[in-house]
């Protein structure tokens, strides 16, 4: 692809549409759109703030036990970028825990007409660092 | 793109090649070949262990300040995913500290003719949680 081919107004909406999907589901614990987001495939790939997942069945079964409260958090400094007409990438921080920022990056594509994550991850560290 | 065109073989030849040169440059601290495999642009975003870093200057900025020393590492699980002929994910866990295991996720794109990481995301964790 050509440089020029960066956020193209098109696919750039499109996988805007489909992170804010996500993070509604994320935040009311809507497992079945959760996961429908990711990709079905053993390399789909989700490393979370406290577990290293490989594969969306393991992302799933995480999916499936998780506490269904305290989801809520503020996003900051969401940066979503594509590339061509199928790959992006969706960055955030986010902020539930005082004194603590969170970081989720995900990677985007569209695959077979859908748009899915391929691949994600998720942290958490002392917001003091961020000021370093 | 369709979902047989996942893991081509040239594609995905080409970017382990470029994934492997990043490694030897970070083990090795090579700041020029670090700085160059990071996409020069704004939008570029590097989540690292202690910082948030927004944009080429940033991440610049701070490998140009980092210890050269203690970076060597042992990978392990990597996994790297080509999504057509110009995208891919590299997820690779990483052992360096006793007890914590470090999670490295990396989007490559090719842009103009080169690979480049166009996000990136570093975190660690305690070890023990990986067994959860």
């Amino acid at each position: 692809m050509t440089k020029d081919e960066i956020n193209l107004p098109g696919p750039l909406a499109e996988v805007t549409a489909a992170f804010e999907r996500y993070e509604a589901a994320l935040t009311s614990n809507d497992v079945a759109v959760l996961d429908e987001l990711f990709l079905i495939d053993p390399k789909t790939i989700r490393y979370g703030i406290n577990e290293n997942l490989h594969g969306h069945d393991e992302i799933a079964a995480f999916r499936a036990k998780r506490p269904a409260t305290g989801l809520e958090r503020t996003l900051e400094r969401t940066v979503i970028t594509s590339f061509g007409s199928d790959f992006a990438t969706a960055m955030a921080l986010f902020r539930r825990t005082p004194g603590k920022i969170g970081r989720q990056s995900q990677t985007w594509a569209r695959i077979d007409g859908n748009w899915r994550i391929v691949a994600a991850h998720v942290s958490v560290i002392p917001d003091a660092v961020d000021d370093a």
